[in-house]
């Protein structure tokens, strides 16, 4: 396998010459006086060092030897524990953190980076850190003063990890039927009993405690999805001295044995009258977890992205070394019995398909990030303009980004022939390890429908509309002879875009129906657009810096246009299916499948 | 995971309704001998029993356990030696066999169903009898009447198996390039010395001989395929009273660790002075093995289906089971907290595309090996024309069935959820043992080659033309108001692969490099349009039996349905990709991937 190289200049080419972050982060107060280029440019470095050389080395153990359970213990594999401690002494655990309690408060924009370069290392290690960063994001926000110091300090620390303990057995994505019960003790605190699967990183070797995030219901509470409520359940209670207490009453049951991140711990976690302290509101449990929905989403939309660039970096090293066979036009490889199977016109396609996918996949990660900021950050019309785009494009991000990730490890795997099969080459790894990124944080179906249904019917298209906005605007200011290459295809696929979305929202109020069996290709077709209006954004970019005389900009180009010649075609297809309505999937009976 | 019940009543629609295969066997002579309506549903009917009841049980334990090397020796997974002994006692390691030497004479029309059936109980199981079938097909066309009676008796009878030996580390598909050597021996035999890798069953426990069919060049061989001899090396010599007699120089160096097939041991095998015997003629090797190709590389395409068959019949038991989330239009399952998830657009399209693409790639696999049936037993302008379909299929078949099984794989099991990915569920290790389909064989590029370079274009379009004649045939005899809405989106399909064919035929002239940069979509373009062509066929018979009120037909009217609405579509993308050119493949350097 070839070793993880972090493709930092693809990085700082979007942060700084696509998406102009620092003139963001001047403009934003509480983002000025944490974060300017330079300081942005030195962690992604520091990062890359980390990920290049400390966890990438233990992928390929971690997944032969995977977490081991023992009587309620779980061990991670070999590598690990050095590895993390490694981590949080440079003190990464509080990159995204709130300053107040010992956060760098860096912006999502530049945390999305970090996250990329760690999934494409190893996906598992990386589970232990951003499942921490995600409830501490939860906990930063609804937690009260005290919870804050005495755990999330701790967790920004690295001392400490933290669980998302949302699904249980019979209920899956349906949290209104979950049955773990809290009950109210007199000290104010909570009783918690109940059994949750699934749970990444719900037990194991490498912090001394484990902050639970528990869903759960009071006897008293409204069914359904608003009769659930947020408690914070430690492993380990915490005295007044900020020193461990006993065992709370929560322990692992067993792990699970998977396809693959074998080396993340997904634990049963009984809660067997477990001390809990509430976060937030009663009742109001399931909007403090979607304030770290939105985070976590656009977060393993980067994994599926990140094992992505590791498969096309091994894949591009084989092909480049491998020879076998002659090109179409004879031999190129004078002297030699071979040429690379780089001459291959289908070899080409798969990795330039893995090429513009993954650039076009961090653009629009990039992107979105940059929404999620102006929402946290920003103030007035900036604010509301990023929130409705972050709601918009979260489900985007997570599904968009995981089937396309999940493609392009298949295809890196498919460059090795036979030998991307086997084990030890390390591609079929990077296939197991993409494939639960369609699958937990929702679905990729259920992803679809909070896309279409929730977020574009549910906005009667408003939300589509501010995003559509932008990308006219965008339209309009690049009408030049160099752009129209591509601003010609972006324009057709916009307005194509509208007159879909105008056609499913005309067409939902009539069936309801129409919403569920469109929604999968819509999001589909949004995400090509989208992608298509990014690598427009880097096209024009490149075309301005291509008297440089730099091949980055040269690659990017010739990327680009292989995107709108070859890749954007897609959503013909998923248009004319997401037209086709929802007759041909109800009018049979479940007795005839 | 739900029990395998194999698909019985389809395989006899397609065989006798939709087919009329008991009325080709009546018109060929020498198939009309061996096999009937009656003898061939008795012959489903008991394979269905051991795929069932011997070869399904064993498939999960084999997945974890693997197979196992000691020094040499390769040991299978618990219950496989039992159930190849089930397997060779009632007789089907003869089926497809020539009569002459112990085998039924069975057609392939018919062997394919049988293989379909083997492959969704388990593929690394099926392997073992599958390559000593291959094998069999290459001796039984090509050996000495003595080395047939030798081996080839023993191959039907089950007593011994066989392997393909190609591959070498250094050359992959390349077989032109191999270095392991023959060296004429003065009693006429040859002396074999190299080494090969990815040999599928090169070792194991569960026949007392294994019959190595091995590549080698002789030491003053042409250059290139040219001079590649096939030769036949046994694992124990046998004396002239056919009895084993010692060890030939071969041996099993090792065996691979793999994303999946784990109970089939895929080795490295060791030639050092091995004593082989020719088969052929010297330096015909190459066509000696496209004897079996053809055969095996629809049996390939017969794995991935096999595969999503499993997938299919698992993600459908699960959907009807699990309760969660409500109908879009109102909790249907009045008194529970939930609906079945079958009530959700998506599960449904997940499901349909499954059906659909799985029933229609049996479909295209019957009639595809209807033609190698006329190809092997008819004569004059029936075999010519079987010939030719067969040719032009055969790449089609290996990799559009397998990308299809792989798709469908992934669909299932995504369909579980979270617990799509959990081991135990099942639907993983179909994932993984659809996975080797796409590569082994040639990978699904190289068929794409096989298709477009060699087929299509090799042939000036003559190949096609046989098989656009055919659908447009069909297309007017099938002009009349029921059928309408299955003849016009076929007829408008067909079109378009004509005008598709001729545009890349005209291309390929200016610049080679447009074959292979188009072959991928085009095979793609031609198998959505040759499934249309059978789907169409299958809507015909299904009309003409509704009123029969069985639900089987209207199944397969809204599947066809569901097929040209919503499958069919996918074409058009590819068209436009396939047409897209191969300036944007090779107009980047290497350096700048």
């Amino acid at each position: 396998m070839a070793d993880y190289r972090v493709p930092l200049k693809d990085m700082s080419f979007l942060l700084f010459d696509v998406f102009k972050a620092d003139a963001m982060w001047q403009q934003l107060p509480k983002l000025a006086e944490n974060v300017d280029k330079d300081t942005a440019e030195a962690i992604l470095q520091e990062c890359a060092k980390i990920a290049e050389q400390e966890i990438a080395p233990i992928s390929q153990q971690g997944h032969e030897t995977g977490v081991s359970f023992n009587h309620g213990d779980v061990t991670t594999a070999p590598g690990f524990k050095d590895a993390f401690n490694t981590y949080v002494e440079g003190g990464w655990p509080a990159l995204g953190g709130d300053p107040q309690y010992g956060g760098m408060g860096m912006p999502k924009i530049l945390t999305a980076q970090h996250e990329e370069m760690l999934c494409s290392a190893d996906i598992s290690f990386t589970l232990y850190p951003v499942l921490t960063a995600g409830a501490a994001l939860s906990l930063a926000k609804h937690g009260s003063e005290e919870l804050k110091q005495r755990y999330l300090t701790r967790m920004y620390a690295g001392d400490w990890s933290a669980s998302m303990c949302l699904t249980e057995s019979h209920a899956g994505s349906d949290l209104g039927i979950i049955r773990t019960k809290a009950i109210p003790q007199d000290d104010g605190s909570y009783s918690i009993t109940g059994s949750k699967i699934f749970i990444t990183g719900g037990e194991h070797d490498l912090t001394e405690n484990i902050v639970h995030l528990v869903l759960a219901k009071l006897p008293d509470a409204p069914a359904g999805p608003r009769g659930i409520s947020l408690f914070l359940v430690p492993k380990f209670h915490v005295n007044d001295d900020e020193t461990l207490g006993e065992r709370n009453n929560v322990s692992c049951g067993s792990i699970e044995h998977k396809m693959g991140i074998n080396a993340s711990a997904t634990c049963v976690m009984n809660f067997d009258g477990a001390k809990g302290y509430l976060i937030g509101e009663l009742n109001k449990g399931l909007a403090c977890m979607f304030t770290m929905m939105n985070f976590e989403r656009i977060g393993v939309g980067i994994q599926g992205l990140g094992a992505a660039v590791r498969s096309y970096q091994n894949a591009l090293e084989y092909a480049k070394d491998r020879l076998q066979g002659k090109a179409a036009t004879g031999l190129k490889n004078i002297g030699k019995e071979a040429d690379s199977i780089m001459v291959h016109g289908d070899v080409r396609r798969m990795l330039l398909n893995m090429k513009a996918l993954n650039e076009g996949s961090r653009a629009l990660s990039t992107y979105i990030a940059m929404q999620l900021d102006y929402a946290t950050y920003g103030e007035g019309e900036q604010q509301a303009k990023g929130e409705a785009l972050a709601a918009l494009m979260t489900p985007l991000a997570k599904a968009f980004f995981t089937d396309l990730g999940f493609e392009n490890t298949v295809t890196g795997q498919q460059v090795f022939g036979g030998h991307g099969f086997i084990r030890e080459w390390g591609q079929e790894q990077l296939v197991r390890d993409a494939r639960i990124t369609q699958i937990y944080e929702g679905t990729n179906g259920i992803q679809a429908m909070d896309l279409l249904a929730r977020k574009v019917v549910g906005s009667k298209g408003q939300l589509m509309q501010v995003f559509i906005d932008e990308m006219r605007a965008y339209i309009n200011e690049n009408q030049n002879d160099n752009m129209q290459e591509f601003i010609e295809p972006l324009t057709t696929a916009v307005d194509d875009l509208v007159e879909l979305s105008d056609y499913l929202l005309e067409k939902s109020t009539h069936n309801v129906n129409e919403i569920g069996a469109a929604a999968n290709d819509y999001l589909h077709v949004f995400g090509y657009t989208a992608m298509a209006f990014v690598w427009a954004k880097m096209a024009a970019v490149a075309l301005a810096k291509q008297a440089t005389g730099d091949d980055f900009y040269e690659s990017k180009l010739k990327t680009a246009r292989y995107y709108f010649t070859r890749l954007l075609p897609r959503r013909i297809s998923l248009i004319a299916s997401a037209k086709s309505g929802c007759d041909v999937l109800f009018d049979i009976d479940d007795d005839l499948f």
